[in-house]
Parts: structure tokens; sequence; C-alpha cells
């Protein structure tokens, strides 16, 4: 069959097929399978069902597409400069090269119409509930009778690999529970993964049956290779379905095409070779000579996605210019929530705290949080089955309803790295503000998910609470010791760990208007006093990261210690007991690593003068790390082992986070300095 | 009704809950609503179907009980002390307090019947799929026609919560694959969560129809309060079924018998109330003012178990003696196996590869974990779907088969976090050495099951490979960057980047000898040439976590460069380029920290001798952490940033990971030393 002769959706099929083919190739690395098998479900949808704008990527009402099978990646890029996005011949090219614009997993910051970052499995999946749950949101809050501005479908790509992480199996509960109709998986179901036939770890699971568990609507596709009007009215059907998700189970063959791979694991993670390429070609009716073909017919077929884009976009204009007219102060509220600004007065009855009062950082958290969602209606959040105890309700909030759209407040359940990816599917989206909340500890079952929050400078905020040892009885499970250090590791994340009740706000002041990536908020269980502000330096200190909280008088100070959070406070009781004794020392409060670094030589030599070499650290968690800000001379008080279920005043006695340790530190090194 | 005229069971029953509410009175803290709920199933099964013998908790042919849902602690306490075994009315008295061995939630190390340490939610379900993995391969391997010695089940009492994590859903899909029919869940489904009832985030689940469709056998008892009949049945039912593993279903009360609390949340994670607490104990003939009390006919009843537990034991122990007679050699192993005895010559095969050859450290492991696993019997593991880019299938090992225990080899799927948990499983279990491998970045995903690995000091192994930006063309979501210094963190995990093949076999040593904690094999993708010996430091030197890999003739070192892994090649091309110039250094190689700090003052100081203050560090992932090793005049090379998608020698290029920019670095410490 020539070109000529192929009906032209055949043709446009064969093309993706055959470019994604030769990307892997000139790239010598990379998976041809996986394009080449889910090629006519996303043909079929990128063609027809997609509402999209190759010219405007960033449209707001825009369909949202994930490749949650992320090692597809060429498959994404050859619908994004076949349909007209700005990614040219020469990026296809560049795949996986250095400084391209086609990176070896889609990368969200770096290619126009790329909606979010995958690779590491199931992430996708999660993100893409996250941004059904954004599209309901807004919604709920913008529409009006006869106006409607928000009303887009999200569609993920989803692999068996996908689909085995639990990532998955948590956010596809919870997008069950939710009834997000809006929300559709194309599900590769190719029963084969990087090790061989699926069937070596994935036998026996019905994965139908297992979203039908969840509350979906799951339609199948016997024929994804061949059948493009099956998988149409699949995708059609499920889009009639508007009280579940959907879930279409679409057969399909990898490296499809392929005669000798083809339906193998050889096609997945590795170059065809030339060989197979040409062999491929030939079958196809390409020229087997020619590389980075694509047949005019079939390029101008894919084009039309520009006529009918701007047909799209041009109609939904039409609607929001009628929408303004009627609605200008709700258009107005539109275009500031779409740009994150925030409004007049945000801050405003954010509450300021006096000394003698005495709270938990989480529960002055949570007042703070309900302050500023007063006045911020895009802040929307939830946690992990903790709400009592993080404190991350909004008062008037009102609990988040999947077919709505209305309420603020989410109920994750315990599924931690669903919450993760749903926070970040959110913050894709764009148009509203998340936050998520669980024990400090438990951040690490969020972690893959926090890593591509940072990956892609997405705002999420994290409210971890129950900060250390202080916890109690608990015990060792329930006690972060190494989270503080781990995630200060993890580049373009801010930790930040405020010490009372002011700094709490201050946290969140900077986190609002801080929109450059995600922010954790790690916070106590315990009660602690407010610091005295008129004795102490201010608590706005903490937007440089670090800041001298008390010095003595006129003297330079003979030591420094340095605390962050609940810590602090002990710092202060020690330079008491130091003072007592007539040693004076000058007291940091350090809730922000990140920030502190990013400060000026000056400032840095201000809070930490070179002169004082006497350094004593104080953080109830490891130590490692913290010889960066006191130096070799320095003493540094944690905890460098797990910690155990007991009272928590008990356990800071017992892993010696005292005052009288920490005079005790200073004295040591103001008697023998050490080497 | 009297105590006296109550049935045995409904007398021992409410025993249980009694107790378990006055522990968490008295400490002022815990979970009194599990205990009171699941108190049926749990007696049920304790008095009734579990092989266990109180006086000898670790009878290697026991059944494994789990409590998952370890905040339910109080439960299993009033269990273990009932029934009779190491655990006294003070230890239930001391519930969460100080060095007490009843913890918050439940700690394998602390208390003897305790199978796991259980908190976080799903790792115990993970937990139990390993127990039920390594009893079928220990079955396998020991019994013989007629003489049966490895033969028990594996239960979990499994929570709402447990169920909703994504961890539990990868192992319950991975046992309905491998078909293990000795596993059985009791679920306590009680539709309440710490935060409200669970429709507020579990409303359209069928958890039963997800288990079938996972290929579980799910049976259901509807009255899980008072009907122990039907628990009793419904558990026997489960174990007649031995081609899947079963999931019992069992509706219950939450805090069942508090009049004003049972069925709701706030019966879930605080203490009733005094008041409460006497208007249950009113409510079934306990005395009110009393508590602790246990009514001897229940204790008598309890105490069976030990009777009942001898007799199973000693049965087990004739069968062991026979067996012994008709297979001493086998019987000979069973005890080294259990005992962990590396057998004679267990590392004779290992390779030694000669200067001149090139691997990369993941091929070499490969290598050395077959020679090793031809003479180790009782070394098991897998890797989660890549097991081509790990290396880490045994040759001749097979693929394990859970019906028979045939098969050496797991193929866990993309399901990193249970495979995590299923590893701690069969180390709790005993009698296996679990290995366990994925790429190097998605450690992030087994995260809290490493940590659990960790603090109850698991001898689980993980290869992970991929292990820098040198992973090249699969860019940041493929590339570590923080990970190496975020597990340094974690106490008690020892974390080897080996150098070269040489230092991969001596990592390989040292681990397998070394059972008392979880380690790390941190290795390259990438080609790496083998070190000449002769000409440098022996590859032994891994041992004690740091040696001197090459030091100038005679002279005091000018500067010192210390590197792990693959960077030690570009330490030592950086020596070369400044012996041409004239400059003399020391290069260190550092495979091991935690191994390092451990050795004594000399060692370490003959390492990095005090008067050399010029250090240079160099490793391809964060710096943070470094100045503990070099110093306040030391610089850094390292990568603060997250990676990118190109080949990866390009890559180490552009990061500045190079011989160039580290001769530079020394040269400008030598130049002008940093204060």
């Amino acid at each position: 069959m020539t070109d000529a002769d192929k009906p032209v959706d055949q043709l446009c099929i064969d093309t993706i097929r055959v470019l994604a083919m030769d990307m892997v190739q000139k790239a010598e690395s990379g998976h041809p399978g996986l394009p080449m098998g889910a090629a006519p479900m996303a043909y079929a949808l990128w063609t027809g069902q997609l509402r999209h704008y190759p010219k405007d990527p960033r449209w707001p009402d825009r369909d949202r597409f994930v490749l949650s099978a992320g090692h597809g990646s060429a498959l994404l890029y050859c619908l994004l400069h076949l349909t007209g996005y700005d990614l040219t011949m020469d990026d296809l090219k560049a795949f996986r090269q250095w400084d391209s614009r086609t990176p070896g997993h889609p990368e969200y910051n770096l290619t126009p119409g790329v909606e979010a970052t995958t690779g590491p499995l199931g992430q996708g999946a999660g993100n893409a509930v996250g941004m059904a749950i954004a599209e309901r949101a807004l919604a709920h809050r913008f529409n009006r009778p006869g106006h409607t501005i928000v009303d887009h479908h999200t569609y993920a790509l989803v692999s068996d690999g996908d689909l085995m992480e639990g990532i998955s199996a948590e956010a596809g509960s919870l997008a069950g529970h939710l009834k997000l109709g809006k929300l559709l998986f194309l599900y590769d179901s190719n029963n084969v993964t990087l090790d061989g036939p699926a069937s070596l770890s994935f036998s026996t699971e019905n994965v139908a049956k297992r979203y039908e568990s969840y509350g979906w609507h799951v339609l199948s596709v016997e024929d994804g290779d061949t059948d493009i009007s099956a998988i149409d009215n699949a995708i059609a059907a499920a889009k009639e379905e508007s009280s579940r998700p959907s879930l279409i189970v679409v057969k399909t063959t990898i490296g499809y095409g392929s005669p000798n791979k083809q339906g193998t694991s050889s096609a997945h993670g590795a170059p065809l070779g030339a060989e197979e390429v040409a062999l491929v070609k030939k079958k196809w009716g390409w020229d087997a000579e020619k590389s980075f073909h694509i047949p005019e017919r079939a390029l101008e077929h894919f084009r039309l996605a520009l006529t009918r884009g701007k047909e799209l976009q041009e109609s939904w204009q039409k609607r929001l210019d009628a929408y303004t007219k009627a609605h200008p102060e709700l258009a107005k509220e539109w275009r500031d929530t779409l740009a994150g600004k925030l409004p007049q007065g945000w801050d405003s009855e954010i509450p300021n705290w006096k000394p003698g009062d005495s709270l938990a950082t989480r529960e002055a958290s949570g007042k703070v949080l309900n302050a500023i969602a007063e006045r911020v209606p895009w802040l929307i959040g939830g946690d992990a089955d903790l709400s009592e105890s993080t404190k991350t309700t909004i008062a008037n909030g009102g609990d988040f309803e999947g077919q709505s759209g209305e309420g603020r407040n989410f109920h994750f359940g315990v599924r931690e790295h669903a919450m993760g990816a749903i926070a970040n599917g959110i913050a894709y989206h764009g148009g509203m503000r998340p936050f998520v909340a669980t024990f400090f500890v438990f951040s690490d079952y969020m972690r893959p998910a926090v890593r591509l929050a940072a990956l892609n400078t997405l705002p999420a905020i994290y409210v971890w609470t129950h900060d250390s040892i202080a916890v109690g009885e608990d015990g060792p499970t329930h006690q972060p010791i190494e989270q503080l250090m781990s995630l200060r590791a993890l580049p373009d994340l801010k930790v930040l760990r405020p010490a009372d009740a002011n700094e709490t706000a201050e946290a969140y002041r900077l986190v609002m208007k801080n929109t450059d990536g995600p922010a954790a908020l790690i916070l106590t269980r315990q009660k602690l006093p407010v610091i005295d502000r008129g004795q102490y330096g201010p608590a706005a200190g903490l937007h440089r990261g670090a800041y001298v909280l008390w010095n003595p008088s006129a003297d330079e100070p003979q030591a420094i210690i340095v605390a962050t959070g609940s810590e602090v406070h002990q710092a202060l009781e020690a330079k008491d007991l130091l003072l007592n004794e007539g040693i004076s020392v000058r007291v940091v409060s350090m809730p922000c690593w990140e920030l502190f670094a990013a400060q000026n030589d000056d400032y840095r030599e201000s809070v930490f003068p070179s002169s004082v070499s006497a350094r004593v650290s104080v953080e109830a968690g490891v130590t490692l790390g913290w010889s960066r800000w006191i130096g070799d001379s320095g003493i540094s008080i944690g905890i460098d082992r797990f910690g155990a279920s007991a009272p928590g005043k008990v356990n800071l006695e017992k892993f010696g986070i005292t005052a009288e340790n920490i005079a005790a530190a200073v004295k040591e090194l103001l008697k023998s300095p050490k080497k």
C-alpha cells in the first residue's frame, strides 16, 4: 500500500509510529514500544476529542492530557510537532540530548504542551486526578447560569507499570470516591513490561474489575492496534458518563509493526536497531533510506488541529467576553486567580500572638491558614486522615464534592502518596493553590511526589506536623529524625521550621508570596511559649532564613547558639543559664536553611561573624550537615538514632535536648576550643 | 450478667476490651477503638487457630501474626500477656512509657511475640506477604516426602487505613499473582478513620471486589462484634483454600461497648475518659473501681494456649527429630540456615577483576551476587521490573513460584514500596536473606520500608543501580541527586558506593557478613575501569569505610581528594594532572561514611591527617554534609540542582564532574587557603 492509497487515519498513525521509532533510533536510546502501540489511541484522542489549541498551549479551558507513561515521551513529542505546537523537527531530532526541548521523559517547564513531568510511574495518574479536581473547583467558583467558562476534561494515558504502582491505586480509589466524571484514563494494556511479559508479576489481576471496585466506569477496546472507531466510540461513551471517572482498557501490541520485536519486551526500552527500523518502514510503505519523513497528507490532517483549536478557543473567548460583561467582578477575580495574584489585605487577618500565650505551631498554623483562606478563595487543601491533628481544616470551607466542585477541604484518606501527586496536579492545572498535610514522619510516603514538585517548581504547600521526638508516646515509627535533613538535601524545596506562633505566621506570609516552588512547614505537636519580641528579635527575621534572636548588649558574643523550631526555646533557656554564669552568647533562630543560604555574604556574616568560632547547633534530628553553619570547631546537639515511645518531655530530657546540655556544650567550647 | 454467668468466650473478649481500654486510659494516650472492636476476631484466632507457643516465641514453625494496624498495639500486648508470653502486668501498666516493652506501636526488637514493627499504615500488610513467601521458600527447600517441617500460616490484622495505602494494594496484587494460599488477612472493617466516618474518603470502594480482582479468596463476617463462630468458620474456610490468599472482611464497631463513643471516630485515637471507662466496665459486669482486672476464669482459658502450644511444638519437634535422622545433612543445613551461618567457601567464587577490564559496578554486582548465590542457597531476591538493568537475576535460580516455593528470583513488578516491605517480611520471618533491586532514584518509592528495616536492624540488601547523572538520557526524573545524602541521614543504614568492580566484591563480602541491619549498594549504570591495585591501595580498604587509595611517595600530601563511587576515577585523573604540575595529593576512596565514622580516631586521623587542611570532596550528588570530612577550609565538588537529559558523559562534563575541575579546586586551595 502506498501513502496515497492509505486511509488518512492509518497514514497518520503510521507516521507517529515511524517518527517515534526514528527519534529513538537517532538518540540511540529510549522507548519505541509504547509510542508504536499507543499511536492509534493517541491519534484518535488528539485529532478528535481533545479540546486543545496548539498555538495557545496554556489556554485555561483546554483539556488536559497527561502521558503518565512518561517513558513514551517520543509519542507526545510527535503529537506536539504534528498538531502544530512550537516544537520543531529539529527539536525532535535532538531527542534526549543536552539542552533540547525533547528530554528523555517529558518535562513541564521545558516543552510547550507538556502538562506534567512524568517518568516515575504512577505519578501522572495522580496528577490527572488533581487536574480534574482543579477543574471542578474552578467551575464551581466561576461558572454561572448561562455562563460556563470552565468545562474541560482530563485525560491520562497510563501503562501496566503505572497501574501496578500503589500511588495510582490510591489516586484511583479517591477519584472513584469523588465521582470525578470528567476524568478519563486510556490504559495501554499491552501485557509487556521491561522484564518480559507482565504475566511475570501481574498474571491474576483483573484491572477492569479493580477499577469497578473503586466506582469507576470501565470500558474496553479489544483491538487497540487497528480499530480507531472503537477507540473513538469508547472515548465518546466515557465523556457521556459524567457521574464516574472512566477507564478505557485498550488492548494493544507493544512495538506494533516491528516484525521481529512487536509484542515482546525487546521493543520496550531500547532502539529497534537499524535493520528492524528498515523493515518497519518497508512494511508501511516508507522509504527505508529516509528518516524523520512526514507524509504531506498526514501533516495536513494533523494540522487541522490548528483550525479546530482556533474555533474552540474563539468560541470560549466569546463566552468569556459575555461573562465579563455579565459578571465583571467575577471576571476580574478569574484573571487574578489565574495569575495567582493575592487579594488586597490577604494577610490582614493573620493573628499576632502576644508573649504569655502558649500554643503549638500546628495550632498557630491552623489559625493562620484559616485567616488566609478567608481572604484567598483559591487556597484549597486537605490531609491524609489527620485533620484533627494537623489542624488544617478550613473552618467555613466545607468538604470538597467532586461532582459540583463545591467545598475546599479534602479528605484524602490514608493515601499520602496520591495526596502529594494530586497537589502537584492541582498546581499544574493552575487557578488553585494546594496545601496538603500529614504527620512529618509520613512525608516519606510522599517523597517521590515532593521531588517532582521541586523539580517542576510547583507551588505546593506541605503542612507537616508532629515534627520530632516530642511527639512522644507514638514512638519511633512516628518520630521524625532524619526527615528534616533529608528534605533539605532536596534541591528547590524550602523547608521552614518556625520557632513559635509568630514565626509560623511569617512562614505563611513568605510561602503565600513565593510561588516559584514547593515549601514545607514543619510544625510541632507540643505547645511552645510565644517568644517575647520586645526582648528578642522580630519574627519577620524568618524571611531571611536565619536571624539574631538575642545578642548580648554591646559585647561581641563569646559563642553562638543556633537552633530551629521548638529547640529555639531550649537555646534561649541555655542563654539565661550561661548569663547567670557571666557567659554571653548570641542566639540565632534558623527556620530555613535555603533562604539563609541565598542571602548575601554580608548578611550571613552579620548573623554568624567569622570571629566567633564557638558555635553550638541544636535540632531534634540528625546532626549531619550542621557543620556547614557551625564549622569545624562547633558542637552539634541532635539525635543520631531513632526515637522512643514515652511522653514528649521525657524524650527531650532523655535524648539530651535540654538547656543544660546546650549550656554545657558552650562551656566546653569556651574552655578548650576544638581544633 | 456477672462473670460467672458469661460464656467463657464472651468473658475473654470483654477482658481484652477492658484491659486495652485501661491501658490507654492509664497512659493517657493511645487507641482504644481498634482493640475493643477487633477483640472478637483476635480472640478467635489467638485461642483457636493460631499455632503458637508463648514460651517459645521464636519457634521456627509457628504461625506468624502481624498487627498491621499497629496503633491497636494494646490489643496485641493484651493477647501476649493473657496467653502467657513473657510480658507482665507491669509491662501492660507501663504502656507507652520510657523504656517499657509496651511502646505506642509494636516494636519487633523489644517485645517477645511481636513479629513486626507496625504503625506506618500498610507496612504490616506488605510484611505479611514477605513472611508467607519465606514460609513457602523454606518449605520447598527443606520439606521432603513424609517429612514436613515447614508448614505454617501468616495472618495479618488490617484496618481501613492499611487498605487505603498504596503499599497494601501493591502487596495484595502481588500476593494474588503468587497465589500465596497460606496468607490470611483479617480486615477490621469498622468504617471509621481518625477524621470521622471512612465515607469521607472511602465511600464508593468495594474492598471485597478489589481483592477478588487481585485473585484473592474473599469471605465476610457480618457481625464481627459478637458472632465468634462466624469468625471461626471463616478462618477455617480460609485455611482450607490453599490456592489463593484469603481476605476475611469482618464488620465491626469501633470502640464496641463504649455507650457514648462506639462507632465514632472519638473512640479511635484518644482515651475514652474515666467516666466512659466506668460505664463500659459497668455494662460488662466489671468493678468500675478496679483497673487492670483479669477474671480468673478468663485467664485460665487464655492460658490454655500454653498447653496447646506445647503440644504443637513437641509434635513438631518429633517431626524434626525424625527428619534429622532421615536427612541429617539437610537438618544441618536447616540449622545453619536459621542461624544465617555462611557456608564454608561461600565467597570463594567471587571474581577478582584485573586492571585493563572495564565494567559497570552493576555488572560486577551481578557477577558477585551470582557467585555468592551459587554457594548460599538462602539468598533470594528480585527487582521492580528492572532485572535487565539492575543485573540481579540469579542465573540458575528460576522464578519464584508461590504455591510450591520453588525458585529464587522475584518479579515484584513496578511495585517498589511493597517490594521493600516484602523484603522486611522475609527478614522478619528468618531463614532467608533478601535482596531487592531497582533504580537508585526510585529508592524514594521504598523509603518508608527502608526506614523500618533500619529501625528493626533487618538485614535487607538494597541493590540500587543507575546512581547519578551519568544515567544520562533518561533525564532528571531518573537521576539521583539527593538520594545518597538523604539515605546517609537515616540512622542504622549502611550506604555503600563502590568505586570499581573489586570494591563491589568487597562490599558484598561485608554485607553478607553483617546481618545487624540493612545495607544499600549504590551502583553505576556506566562502565568504569578496574582500578590497578598494584599501583593503588587494596579494595579491602572498603571494610573500613574510607581508605587511602593513593599517596605521594614519602612526602606528606599537599592536599587530599576524597571521592566515592565512579567519581574516584576523576579524582585519580586529577591526581595525575596535578602530579604533572608538581603538586602531590592523596586520593581517598570513601565508599561508606557509616563504616568510616565507626573507626577509631587513629585510623581516621591516618586517612585524613589534621595537618592537611586542603581537601576537596567529589561526589555526583548534593554537597550538603561533606564539610564533616573536608572541614571549613575544604571545597566540595557536587551537584546542588536536578540533573538533565543528555548522554551520561556530556552530563558529567556539563555538571563539572571532571578531573580538570577537581585539579583546579586543589590549586585554588593551595594558592589561597579558605579561611
